[in-house]
């Protein structure tokens, strides 16, 4: 596979250039945040060096980008985009542990505990997901959003990434493992363990960006379904991609016995379905004005990637 | 060391019962909020053994008895005190792991990992700590407490769980293991790894329960001078404790060459050092009237406690 074609059909939209820009402004984002730890400290460190090991940044990206396609202003949601990317980084390193994916590289780089050791790995992770919730805590302080609407935003959030959401996903698939699920047990697992996280870094950008309830509701249905389609494309990408643009192993999948899209449907297969699922969320924002041009973007640039 | 005088020199308040009322309230508490996520799930039911091990309830029991010292309800902060038991109860999980301290029992019953295996207890501490911020966004729901004196709470105690508190205090504790501390250096590692959630307890309880600006730092007294104690004590215990009555293991901090207040001052001079701390904290709510009378009771129980 190359690199992705990111020129969607959208010809008017460059959206390498708005990835590229909103990735800086994530980045700067957090920088920002984690200023308010001891920067001698260990555990700062290490969270440091998983927050800044690169990434796509998907999950605040689709935040900002779900503000601004409802007619919100993407500056009033960067507390949030930053909480759930410390949110985000602080799963990849508790999921990289030896006792659990034990995995020895990520985005190119080592994994926190490769880089530092278990107990600072294990800490940097409780210190990311903790600092989540205290950027969370901060972000009506400036008086832009009203404090009901943020514990609204922290009830969501901790509801998706808690033990109805990505935890319990994690959980699932750790016990689905070595087994042969259906594809409504795999449905089921990834809709917990990365869906939830996507889902709500949609609704949380289009509730504070004003959204009607409808537009939220068009939103939650693409969400869903671009959410899916990004774990269906991760399923292929540990059959078909290549470590070196990936920036960690391929394979581990089918080491592990675990069931995958590519495994219950084929490569084919399991491309056309995540190909369905994209047109099904361009579908429920099709009557969107042009503002929601990035998300149909990167939608479509889901279906591509390379990594 | 026989059991703990719970009878204080507050003759009319006996601490034994009151103390057993109150854990009990903490066990309902947090048995209505743990009934949210799916009790067949396997990291529900690790959670749910760390939570209901037993344990002395001290951070909820404080939070609640500071919000009556200053005239307010205890059934409006229970959301904040199970939050805090179960932020208390994931940093207990996590800190048994073979990573950090490698305890095998605690509270007398196995460790979360030795009980379920070490992915789920790092799931199920995660669990916890997320579910805790998803209490604490519903602490508003019922219109009993304003939306912004919520987030205040949310605030104060992720700051206190967090790079700044607890965690912060956690990774000194481990980068401190066989070196030979200064007192300031010690008394630094306690007051972020246990004295700013103690803090944070009492703080929530008398803030919630409508206390003056005066009779909120009058208490952050106590629970700074009761903190510390509280750890000092700990140590004491470690040397001298009986481990059938603590359901843990003892000379373990002399195992890891870990500094601790016997080891600077020697024990009579630890239990003098303890004893001061109290007093200095009953001084400082000397002014409060019968209604702190709990509070009073609790800092001397924490002299004398044999677990």
């Amino acid at each position: 596979m190359t690199e992705p074609t990111l020129q969607s059909d959208l010809n008017s939209f460059d959206l390498k250039a708005f990835l590229t820009e909103y990735g800086r402004l994530v980045v700067a984002a957090m920088e920002k945040r984690i200023a308010r730890y001891p920067e001698e400290s260990r555990v700062t460190q290490a969270m440091r060096h998983s927050l800044f090991a690169g990434g796509k940044r998907l999950r605040p990206i689709l935040c900002m980008t779900s503000a601004e396609a409802v007619g919100g202003n993407k500056d009033h949601v960067m507390d949030v985009a930053a909480a759930l990317e410390f949110i985000h980084t602080y799963s990849l390193i508790h999921d990289d542990l030896p006792a659990l994916d034990d995995d020895d590289y990520r985005r190119g780089t080592p994994t926190c505990h490769k880089a530092f050791d278990e107990a600072t790995a294990i800490l940097a992770g409780d210190g990311l997901l903790t600092s989540a919730f205290e950027i969370l805590s901060h972000a009506a302080d400036d008086g832009l959003l009203p404090a009901e609407k943020v514990l609204t935003i922290i009830a969501g959030i901790s509801h998706a990434a808690g033990c109805n959401g990505m935890i319990l996903g994690q959980m699932l698939d750790i016990e689905g493992e070595h087994e042969s699920l259906t594809r409504e047990e795999l449905e089921d697992i990834h809709n917990n363990k990365t869906g939830a996280m996507i889902e709500v870094s949609v609704f949380s950008g289009a509730y504070l960006g004003g959204g009607t309830p409808e537009q939220i509701a068009a939103l939650d249905v693409y969400a869903k379904n671009v959410g899916l389609a990004f774990q269906v494309i991760d399923d292929i990408l540990n059959v078909i991609g290549d470590p070196k643009v990936m920036g960690k192993a391929v394979g581990t999948d089918a080491e592990l016995g675990k069931s995958t899209y590519p495994a219950l449907m084929g490569l084919d297969g399991a491309q056309d379905f995540a190909e369905r699922l994209i047109n099904k969320a361009l579908q429920a924002i099709v009557s969107f004005d042009n503002k929601c041009d990035p998300l149909r973007s990167i939608a479509t640039y889901i279906l591509t990637r390379s990594r």
